[in-house]
């Protein structure tokens, strides 16, 4: 493979496969020193636009730990601004020599538009409302690292799902690995069809906790109000915000997830956010390890893991 | 110690240590390759709420040439813009490995709240009115230099007191290393109360010039005058602006300190900025390497400094 | 050399001898890893005035290639914004130990100010509308590398002459090199004295470039118009566009270059930058090899190019 713009590219193998190398990488990220040769001298460029410090950082890090060198376009200050076109854009920061870039962008489907136009490996860091799939591979490795695997688990995806791409690519990741996948949220949240969705439906949360494995929480966009989407945030909270009462109709040892950042009091209460099965921080911590994986199955060749001299 | 705080925190052994430390740092800072393998595979993360592109690169600049990984969490483009909180922002970081964090924030004692929640080392870089002790040990390393020690030495620190942080870290430094310190604004620019510091309280710059060793300039901040303290600029530097001819008052060998950045022609003249005795220049070259000091203090594990292969 | 500040500092044999250096650089760019360990322990910082991600992702390729430690001063966060003035701001970055200071300002001269301040070797990234000399040696580079050399050359200048350091600096290296150079432009956007100017004007471009080598167009900035030097970028297009029909009146081997960023269907129609003749991608790539070679050769010590172990 040399680019990762969808989930449904890597097929159940694939996947399979990078959760299995992400392994080496939490190991990697365990030593004294958490770094490994394997990318020296290779440049990994994250070109975003829309801003996200959390999901840069994480792949800048990953790059940094893979002794990648890494720079960062930015498009507030960049030539876009200038009213060069997103093709130009590219073939520049191409011809610079980079190895690897890392596109976020406002519209679906820009980052397969890149793929087209370049020789370097691509990474969808989120199109639109789209996909996110390295966030969904984040996600399954971090079920698996606290249910053993996602197949015959039930997970419900709560909140915002019409505009969310955390939300359509964890669907194709999820139900791939055998989950089954119900999706919560009021009719105004879903997307217009639903046609091909291997998921169940619910607008009830209270019914779908108690069988639960997973609840994996969407962040609310406060826009969504003015939209004149929702009544209002108060009135999303009281029905689908997962308060401490609702967090006890879950089974024991069923988990919490969010992708962040939270929005507490709204659609997680801040005691739930940090209860002990609350498995936020962990899957930023696994965001790191999964994206050493992705860029060194796609940049890598077959250099050892070993130690940074 | 663990984390850098305040100054109280490191007591009168805990600062000759570091600036004995310090020393090291100033030679290595003058080999030909000013890099040692010290920090290699630590990640330092800046986390700055208030722009300082100036402390930020001394700290960066401190960190490369440990061998140490930086990075930047530029609030201005970040999660917080979007409803997160200090301590999910922080936890989120901290998630991705980090072994430090330097913490810059408007609010006092955020960084005490931010080395409460993380396992990092953390730098207070300055918190609102409160402390900045990085700025204070680069004062007291500048001042050692030039006259030898601070013991018995008189310093007059000049300004807006009330709203320094500098101030509050540099007295607690002083007088913790043996020196005179008097204070030296209009009513307006000093706290409510100073019970329990143990300086002396002028209002006649010209009184107190003529038995300083140093003089220490304050930055005024141009808000002060829209905020009523001062009856305006002008009237300020008449009365407090270290001028040519108040210069002339200094014994000859007192030296002139700023913590940068200057406004000349208000705290300062840009003549008395430009004289051999003004060691401004030199505070920033020392804080460099006193910023090397108290990372390799709080992360390095006993590797000698040699240079990088 | 300490500084590169103008074309004409460099003269004939400094232009040839940084092209031929650059040749080395090119085969370093090729290799599997790209860098070299030349400027291993040295720090360039970048100190731009203006905005343009594209020329300083350029130098921090270049310099990273190296081996140098890099560093961003913005200005939209620093203490510029807080009233400093540019020489203490010059003076605090050259304390923190760099040895290079990549500068691009409005204002025209203020690298020599900036050289003549500091010890730190200076680069001119564009100063102003007076000149852009790293864009020169660039565009000189990616003429020889198509054409052979420049001796004896026909290039064509396009646009808008007044306001461009590029064509500044363009004609200066284009003609020590031996080439004749014609500026084709209206005459409200040629300089109010082309006295000295070692070029030939023309204001019919459908007469140029049948007598042409390479086509240098220049970026039209949109607010030309506004500054009622232009009718309107509709007529400018119609007069001085480089469209296809005009495109083919080009000999088969002459070449079109553009500094970037393009606006597409104004100063150059789409249909044209793709072509086959259009060099302009090569330019960018060019410019991170000529980047290498600059500083390589202001900072370098005869180290030689050998392999990062």
């Amino acid at each position: 493979m040399k680019h990762l713009l969808s989930i449904t590219d890597l097929g159940v193998d694939g996947i399979e496969d990078l959760l299995r190398l992400t392994d080496s990488f939490v190991e990697v990220s365990e030593r004294a020193i958490p770094k490994v040769p394997a990318l020296r001298g290779k440049t990994v460029v994250s070109l975003f636009y829309e801003d996200s410090t959390r999901t840069r950082l994480s792949f800048e890090t990953a790059a940094k730990r893979l002794s990648a060198d890494t720079m960062n376009f930015s498009v507030g200050t960049s030539s876009v601004k200038k009213g060069e076109s997103l093709r130009d854009t590219v073939l520049t920061i191409e011809a610079m020599g980079v190895d690897c870039i890392v596109v976020r962008h406002a519209s679906a489907g820009v980052p397969w538009q890149v793929a087209a136009w370049v020789d370097a490996s691509v990474i969808n860091a989120g199109d639109g409302w789209h996909e996110h799939p390295t966030q969904a591979l984040l996600d399954c490795y971090t079920i698996r690292r606290h249910r053993g695997g996602l197949d015959g688990g039930r997970v419900a995806i709560v909140g915002d799902i019409k505009h969310s791409r955390v939300a359509r690519s964890d669907v194709l990741a999820f139900t791939a690995l055998g989950a089954d996948v119900t999706l919560v949220a009021p009719p105004t949240l879903l997307p217009p069809s639903l046609e091909g969705w291997p998921v169940t439906v619910s607008h009830d949360l209270d019914a779908v906790l108690p069988k639960c494995d997973v609840v994996y929480v969407l962040r609310m966009q406060r826009e969504r109000q003015t939209e004149a989407l929702l009544p209002s945030l108060r009135e999303y909270t009281a029905r689908f915000g997962l308060t401490p009462r609702r967090a006890d109709l879950l089974d024991a040892d069923a988990i919490v997830m969010h992708p962040g950042p939270m929005n507490r009091g709204v659609e997680i209460s801040a005691e739930v956010a940090d209860l002990p099965r609350s498995v936020i921080v962990d899957q930023v911590r696994n965001g790191v390890a999964v994206r050493m994986a992705i860029l060194y199955w796609l940049l890598g060749s077959g250099v050892d893991l070993v130690a940074v001299p």
